[in-house]
């Protein structure tokens, strides 16, 4: 079983695969949330071959169970892998559908973090703004007044 | 919106793509029974932009709401497009998953249809044979044995 071309994989993710950046309040991490990008791809276990592609095309990320047992979950949650191997992938072989908008937005957030705009204020609000651009229709833990609420105190 | 290769159709339908075989009680048709082959992919129809990709690069096919009015579906029906355009591709850029054994059961049975092998009893057992182990861990309304049962009267 072999990719011969990027596309494949892209073509897989455009329907099975999410970008997602969420927030976890955390006392350890500078303004009292941690941020958590990450790229996944979920599929039944009986036909999840594709999610060793990726594995094995990225030399990176992980598999496991999803919360039900029926499914697997290949992510990637490291910034650097999804720097050095996720969002280099997906610019070479672009999504083709709306799901691209929430791609451009996460690659934004990814690449703000790894230059540690995250740590002052301005780059933090600006990560929780791209972040609540993204998967308009996904539901989310926190608001993001929640998320912001605090930061006239710190 | 520009597909360079069939790859990425291809990994798109290994995620979301269906190819199934149904029966349907019919008088009109040999045997009593009407058997109906499908390449088809359902989206949100937020995010549905991929499915007019491959109406455009098969010039077939339709694209209509699904039961829920949330997603929208891609169909091929007519068996001449499915032998033309749906079955050549998927030979050229491979379904890299065990969903590529549906599809050769699929094409399997669309060249027997095509050669009107079905309107021969042992053609039309064979079809039936080939059509119960696809998407085996998918619903049916109809028991093999009931499409079978009244065979032996005929």
């Amino acid at each position: 079983m072999r990719v011969k071309s990027g596309e494949y994989l892209s073509g897989y993710a455009d329907g099975e695969g999410s970008f997602c950046v969420s927030f976890s309040p955390s006392k350890r991490h500078r303004f009292g949330w941690e941020i958590r990008p990450s790229f996944s791809v979920s599929q039944n276990s009986d036909r999840a071959e594709v999610l060793y592609l990726y594995k094995e095309r990225w030399k990176s990320g992980t598999i496991r169970p999803d919360r039900s047992d029926k499914t697997l979950k290949f992510e990637i949650r490291t910034i650097a892998d999804l720097i050095n191997s996720v969002i280099p992938h997906f610019r070479k072989f672009p999504i083709l559908s709306s799901k691209r908008k929430d791609f451009e937005f996460f690659a934004q957030i990814c690449e703000l973090i790894q230059c540690k705009r995250h740590l002052v204020l301005k780059g933090f609000v600006q990560v929780v703004d791209l972040a609540f651009q993204m998967n308009p229709s996904g539901k989310r833990k926190y608001t993001k007044e929640e998320i912001l609420k605090d930061l006239i105190f710190r």
